[in-house]
């Protein structure tokens, strides 16, 4: 029976109550729930509002009922609208009418938002430990090669020779911003509306900031009607969520293509590929794929719930219900995602040598010979044409930039030393960069050490401290 | 044991068996899977590519395992990667060697593209029928007030009076066309791809078209790699879902519109209402505030799908996994909300008078009042300037149109007649209409007798036919 | 003077009317409007609504006035609100009172609808036009490399052998799922709006049908609220649009790929890649990059129509004049994409011999082994197993399959003939399919044929005929 | 001429040329290309990279670029590429040679990644500001409605009655959560990428912190590849401004609904709404309504840019051109729409009084009446259930709450006082409210002065001090 139905003279709808159920989704939140309205209750009864024995009665029925839940006991009955209303019935069922009390200056609405806000506290740190993981991986990957000299793209054409440590740290940077973007969600996720009742507060005199500083809030969401009618943090958590998958899709991208035949730059371990079930010689990056396409997924998810939020007057309208399925879709995409992925670069053998090798011929050392002309003293512009008109010049004769005799060098410009020429190699290439950031051996190094140093402090560190 | 893992060293390592897996999903296609697979032998027979008795074995083995599937008994193991795999190899566990006959010239590639047509099949006629279903009552509700004038509405603001199965009526024809671009679909989904394989056909002499023709197809997907690798049906039949969406969350918008104590134009059934756990007196209209929210689901399907196939080369990729999610939550979303759809409209009680007594002050036939000037002769921006000018007057006095006294009037022009705007009702002002479409009742009536033919016609029509 | 302003007392805010002003968008519907105009005026002189010279005079005044826009001699003056406000003030200007009967029987929601639809026509044809050049030279890549065997992809992974012009006829299906949405979408769109006025239509004599076959419509939208609340068929549009933009970013993908040093399939013309600012000897594939970029564009044109006809009430509301620059923006970017596209790929040189040369290696004719072991009467999933054990071996000792010796092949397998195994080419292995739509030769060079034929007779033909 | 020609043997062809190129969008960004330019030269004279005389030239140069371009006098011609092209190409022109050396040391990767910055920083601070107009607009309608009593609405149906400066204090919260995002995003934004030239770094010595500490960065993007190939940070400006635009988006729908003759609760000024072409007597809330409509837009904008960036691999693709519209868009859109709705909420003329009055007879004090059943001892899941019946009993007679005998209400509940409940007025319920941050004129006070004291210290403070 729902907790509302004596205005009613009729029952819900069968497929009525079937749509509006959110059992399957929100039974999730069983422990939340759980452990909001013991917080709840305490401060119920610390406040004189239900008595003191009732409020034991309840906590003990509470864990009682939590237990039942874990061990699949409680049946999840999809005809009792939600894990709210299973919850306080089967509270009910086991203490009698002193469990009537524990709805006392509460609202389903309030309810709810709490315990997605315990939800999202718990999911932030579970999306940055994976992250964390992954970035582990990297770094491990950067520190085996950061001596290996791998040809750098700009729009998927070689461009110049760059370290790949260099390559990898950069996807290390890019996550980073990722866990800043879920801390700064963190802050406006840490806050408590509970007490906000259905939206207008309540005549009884409970208090809000006990409640939150017993759920470890940092305050409380204070004004009654906002606490329960916005779902922005919900909206932010799922668009930082998108964009740990946008940058999860390059990286995924990446690593589908070194695998190629064709690049040739990585190899998958066997336990993170699979095969075909008609051509027996497949074997296949779908780990990398999944990711890829789980992408999509979670920008759905955001494009979900800022559409549901849409144009919504105040306060809470059913359609908030739809929260969840996105909210619940895009956290276990964005983690599992990254747990995977963190296993998958642990376990791939990165090949810069082969790569290397073929690198003398794509005159993707152009632009040091540029830099070159430049410290003689030439126009950046000039300098760009002439070895631009050089590079033109090996094409069109099918030769390497190395290959050419002084004389034709000179023809150029008077600038270009044909010994400078000669001695270029990808590895004097990376070595004459010097500004910081750069492909550097020295600048790689650096970054390395510093990004050792952090993640091992940062190891233990939560979200939530 | 993964169907393909002969020449791999090492299992699948656990995180990655899981993250791949996808039972929990596809388990939904099983009965589409079987009947393929049967279709599959049948002509494999037939070729005399495998032994008639065989393939026998393997159609009695392939009903036995439905039956096992339907009833619970085959468990859905999440290790075995997909639904193909579990009943190919309960297949073998079942009749042994034989049934390592059934994927013959066949891949995963072709045999799921081929049970997702299946199952898109099936869904476009739930979802049309469905439409059907909500078409209907909107129908005997619009039937009911073809005599009930209420206002109309542009920017919310009160504009013209119209006859209240007018407005229900423009319902049936938003539906309508997305009935149309469902059946669109359907001519594009009912083709098969089996036979394509992998992507490259095959050197086994198979009969695709006869495959196609025993699974009730229009033909086949000629060009193989195109069979396996294109997934714009499915893109197509979620933004069609969303087109109609789109209009389910305008009806469900002006429902919970109308069941406002301030607009007061419908009254929910009881069967059809929630009530709220702490606010005993409350009746919410939460089936349309449902259906306009899952609105954003079903967007978000859309985009989910859009961004997973942007940019994938050719041919399958396992991103595309991620297609059935979209696609399955897409097709349940919108079939339920319109099945419910159909309930609440049928049992919503529409209340046309006390809006109608309302209308006399709110100045909405001023465009009958302009459109007479006309008649007189008068341009229409100077007879519009004029009304204009003669509603200006009215508000500031605070007067209603027909209280004004025939001198008042003549001030604003010799053309306006006071004995017409003294007997301007809105019932006289929809009677006025003459366009075909408009809001006269004879118009109306019109509608009404062809949608009820054509309704009843379509009732029993199958999209394939 | 906004067209409305006799009942106001103050003017619209400057801020305001910045904000709401259309002009910068929607002077692109000027030619559309006036078609409107003129059919209108020759509808209401015949139905004597006005006088024949006054609509002489306007016929007249609308050319005189399309003249001037087309030279730019009249401002598009953005505080005029629309184009539609700015054409009848200029025709009142010239033509004076008479001008003012123009708006007769009309309101700009009925207005802009037919502009809307009389612009989509015409777009319609544009994008499939489009498309028939981007299919044209596809299929002369694909006649030019109708005996080029390449590798062909699954999960980027070298899978089996095929025909160059098979892939490339696996767009052309594509994009004729494309042209035959539009055609689908045109039917839709090609009904008339006009004589719906505001949307209950008029109490003065017009002809709908008559202005409705004038301008060459199948017909009218019936209900005259249906006829100016909805905006489906531009969805349905923008839809159709990022379908086609999809399967573009995939060839743009390709493109992108084959152009790399690593897979060297492809070679551009210098008149369609560009370089760098920096790196002279870049050479980039801007073009393909661009077009599947662009994607991105119009899934978010999708998003935002979808969005903004979210939970809409009836009839017109002011957030759909927000669909103008999505509707555009869609419309052009699809459009000019597949221009390039088309230009792209007629200049691209495709190059498969050095791909063939490299596929000895790589295995992908195992599923050739594995259907001939089949026709040997071995049950499929056992023969799969033999060669990926086969394979597996060849992967350990570093051999390829070709370089076994008899009595290694046996050791698999009986059923394994070595001297087959040794003749096993690419070339043979696409040759010995022989499924409908296989990369076989033969069903490559009859697909090539029919689409020949197919885009001949199409050239001329027309969306509208 | 491009930058980058000298390599190539054809110019770009004329459609490809116009397809790429991207001044009608980024000329927006001249003001940020020089500023970035002149603190580039300025650090390469330091450095002594090029000569300062050369230098002073440059910046002479480039301030009087910015005077021509300001002035309308240098033509943005589409066809040189881009607006980094017309500034050097000018630059050249103007001061010959030495402006050859303006782009040393830099690639036009690293140029549009700090302009986009420097764009972003200003935008940020225009955004935040448009807020605080809002909130200061808000906060001035709550002052003047602290005793105003409405009903406050969940399910759009009327709940509990509350103080009308408590709903408008609920969107103040919203919004000072939307800038405290933005803050959060200025943060990363706030870095200098100059430096990392095409994405490996250079070989000059350039000093890249002192470039970031002369534009005012708190430092710089140390990964040169990350500095250049990520996007993050605008898509998280976008997200942003979606979730600013859906808070924006309610507070539309809420006034367009208090503006209808139905809700009766909001009448706007005749400066912010707008009439209609066909019918004198409308008045349209249009400002609210595009305020709405505009967020379909920016969730358009938000998934165009995700979708771009999806599964690019490093470093840089010419994809990225694209982020330019989106970004532009949302941030112009947001803009604005605050700007015109801080005017419009200024503008509006709140009536609560009406709605008071219709109060009484809606049951919304029920929940007073449980609590106080409560507060008597009763279990509150009983109270609901007494109070529940109550109401359907006043229902089903058609009856007012206090106008029940005392005799009927003890029928109830023994506990329920029939004077407190023919007390009960809307003022009486919100009085008694007394939990933190609830709808009692007490809290609202508290809120009204907190909220005054800190938007007049933040007044003048800026995102980046």
């Amino acid at each position: 029976m729902p907790l509302w139905n004596s205005r009613f003279r009729k029952p819900l709808a069968e497929r009525a109550l079937r749509f509006s159920s959110s059992i399957e989704t929100d039974k999730r939140l069983y422990n939340e729930d759980i452990d909001g309205s013991k917080a709840h209750v305490r401060m119920l009864v610390k406040q004189r509002i239900i008595p003191a024995a009732d409020g034991r009665a309840i906590l003990r029925g509470l864990e009682a009922i939590r237990r039942e839940i874990a061990s699949g006991k409680l049946k999840m009955d999809w005809r009792k609208e939600d894990i709210h209303t299973i919850i306080e019935e089967r509270l009910v069922e086991r203490i009698g009418e002193r469990g009537k009390r524990l709805h006392t200056a509460r609202s389903r609405n309030d309810q709810v938002a709490l315990d997605e806000r315990l939800y999202l506290r718990k999911e932030i740190e579970a999306v940055c430990a994976a992250i964390r993981s992954l970035q582990k991986s990297l770094l491990r990957q950067a520190e085996k090669h950061a001596g290996t000299i791998v040809p750098g793209y700009t729009h998927l054409q070689r461009a110049q020779p760059i370290v790949l440590a260099h390559h990898l740290l950069a996807y290390l940077s890019m996550f980073e911003r990722d866990v800043e973007r879920f801390r700064d969600c963190a802050r406006r996720v840490n806050r408590s509306p509970l007490g906000a009742a259905a939206f207008a507060g309540t005549s009884l005199p409970i208090d809000r900031q006990a409640v939150a500083r017993s759920l470890g809030f940092d305050g409380i969401i204070e004004n009654s009607i906002d606490a329960v009618s916005d779902r922005d943090v919900l909206i932010e958590f799922i668009s930082v969520c998108a964009i740990t998958m946008m940058h999860l899709s390059r990286l995924a991208e990446e690593i589908v293509l070194w695998c190629t035949t064709e690049f040739g730059a990585a190899h998958m371990d066997d336990a993170y590929a699979t095969g075909s079930s008609l051509m027996p010689q497949k074997k296949n990056p779908d780990m990398a794929e999944l990711m890829r396409g789980k992408t999509g997924r979670v920008y759905g998810d955001l494009v979900a719930l800022l559409t549901v939020m849409k144009a919504l007057p105040l306060a809470y309208n059913r359609d908030m219900q739809e929260d969840k399925p996105a909210l619940f879709d895009a956290a276990d995409t964005a983690r599992e995602s990254l747990l995977v992925a963190a296993e998958l670069v642990a376990h791939l053998r990165l090949n810069g040598r082969g790569v290397e090798a073929k690198q003398a011929e794509d005159y993707s050392h152009a632009t040091d010979i540029v830099e070159y002309v430049v410290q003689k003293g030439v126009p950046f512009r000039t300098a760009h044409r002439i070895v631009g008109m050089l590079v033109a010049y090996c094409i069109a004769k099918g030769r390497s930039i190395n290959s050419l005799s002084a004389r034709e060098v000179r023809r150029f410009s008077r600038h270009l030393d044909p010994a400078f020429l000669a001695s270029l190699t990808p590895a004097l290439s990376v070595r004459r960069k010097q500004s910081a950031g750069s492909t550097s051996p020295r600048e790689v190094q650096r970054q390395l050490r510093r990004w050792k140093r952090y993640l091992q402090k940062k190891g233990g560190r939560q979200v939530f401290s």
